[in-house]
């Protein structure tokens, strides 16, 4: 029962990061970020707003251990999302909040939607459209840092069907992580997260369907995320 | 930028507690407890239900870190509520979910509500009420344990009038504390934990009213209630 950061290797054994002052952090991503949110509190640190999820977790910890600074949580994630869909919103729902660091967790419902509603993107759609929205982020921020979240699934879900995840929802993965590698972003590792944790606990303990978290799902995001995040500052 | 836990004297310096297996837990109180949760949503862990403040951070936490069990948490605090009313729905909104563990926080509301509201009551009404409420659960669940948080304020809170509030809010918190006591209860020193926190950073970094936490309010709440709840299992 110990907890985010202090069970597995810690953060204390490894250099203490610099925090900066000032930070402005702004979430992306779809349902998995979105969690219940209400998208009428627009205010940064609004606990309507910041949602149920692993964003409430990791922004929670990280202000609640850091009472010497003043940074900005903004959860601007929205359920059903793909990249072309924060594409569209970017403007108003990212590069106007002038973030420091951007995290974007999104890729499912790319490839989910394929099957589920007929949409008509692909692997190289999620990678191009991904690619262009971290060029047009360093285009108007230079000096952004990019979170990037591996998009993941519990095989055993209720909403998971393997013959059509598995091994096609991978390129998806190998997509993303390309894209963390290329750009040196911080990369959380989710898949290998929920993997280990499917060691210690059945899939309906970390997840209701394969894709949407549980409560405890949540919570091992959250320690998975702020691993990434203090990484940015080492 | 530590933990939840790992901050401070942890647990892990003292005796391990022995975690059971099975375990109900009932959150009760105010709106501090009931934070935007959708009271629509019933079932134990559900993420809809938990609201977004302390109750949140410590459910999730603890869900998280300890996969090994089967652990249920139910939120039903409800805002503005005073100790007469948690009475009133006692028996669907505590006794009926069968817990072995009942946390309550309240009495900013039996208070304040005196002057913003004409509230009637008294110190000795909100004393007599919670000693009322918890023998009738004892009687129910003659095992059950208790976790009482001390109601608190943040003196330079924008609804706190302290001409008012001190020290006659101070009746209200010794008597929890004399409650706590005499039941033998857990007990959340929440004003301490506060006072302590506003050594670190401004009132409005941790309550937006003097009354209500702010995320990082809720988050210094959560590690003080997990670190209660851990001594019941001591």
């Amino acid at each position: 029962m110990s907890s985010v950061i202090a069970s597995g290797q810690s953060r204390h054994d490894l250099k203490k990061p610099t925090l900066p002052q000032e930070l402005t952090v702004v979430f992306q991503g779809d349902s998995i970020t979105d969690y219940g949110r209400n998208r009428k509190s627009t205010d940064a640190n609004d606990f309507k707003n910041i949602g149920n999820g692993y964003v409430n977790l990791s922004a929670a910890q990280l202000v609640g251990e850091n009472p010497q600074t003043s940074w900005k949580y903004y959860n601007r994630g929205i359920s059903g999302n793909k990249v072309h869909q924060l594409a569209e919103r970017w403007d108003k729902d990212c590069l106007d909040l002038t973030p420091d660091v951007v995290s974007i967790l999104i890729g499912v419902n790319d490839f989910w939607h394929i099957k589920k509603h007929g949409y008509s993107g692909t692997v190289k759609v999620y990678e191009d459209d991904l690619k262009a929205l971290l060029d047009r982020t360093i285009k108007a921020r230079p000096n952004v840092k990019f979170i990037i979240g591996q998009p993941f699934f519990l095989e055993e879900g209720s909403a998971i069907d393997m013959e059509e995840w598995f091994p096609a929802f991978t390129q998806y993965q190998k997509a993303a992580k390309k894209i963390a590698d290329e750009y040196n972003t911080a990369w959380v590792p989710y898949q290998e997260v929920f993997d280990e944790a499917l060691k210690k606990a059945p899939h309906t303990y970390w997840s209701w369907d394969g894709i949407h978290p549980s409560f405890a799902g949540c919570y091992i995001m959250a320690k998975a995320w702020i691993k990434a995040f203090d990484g940015l500052f080492v």
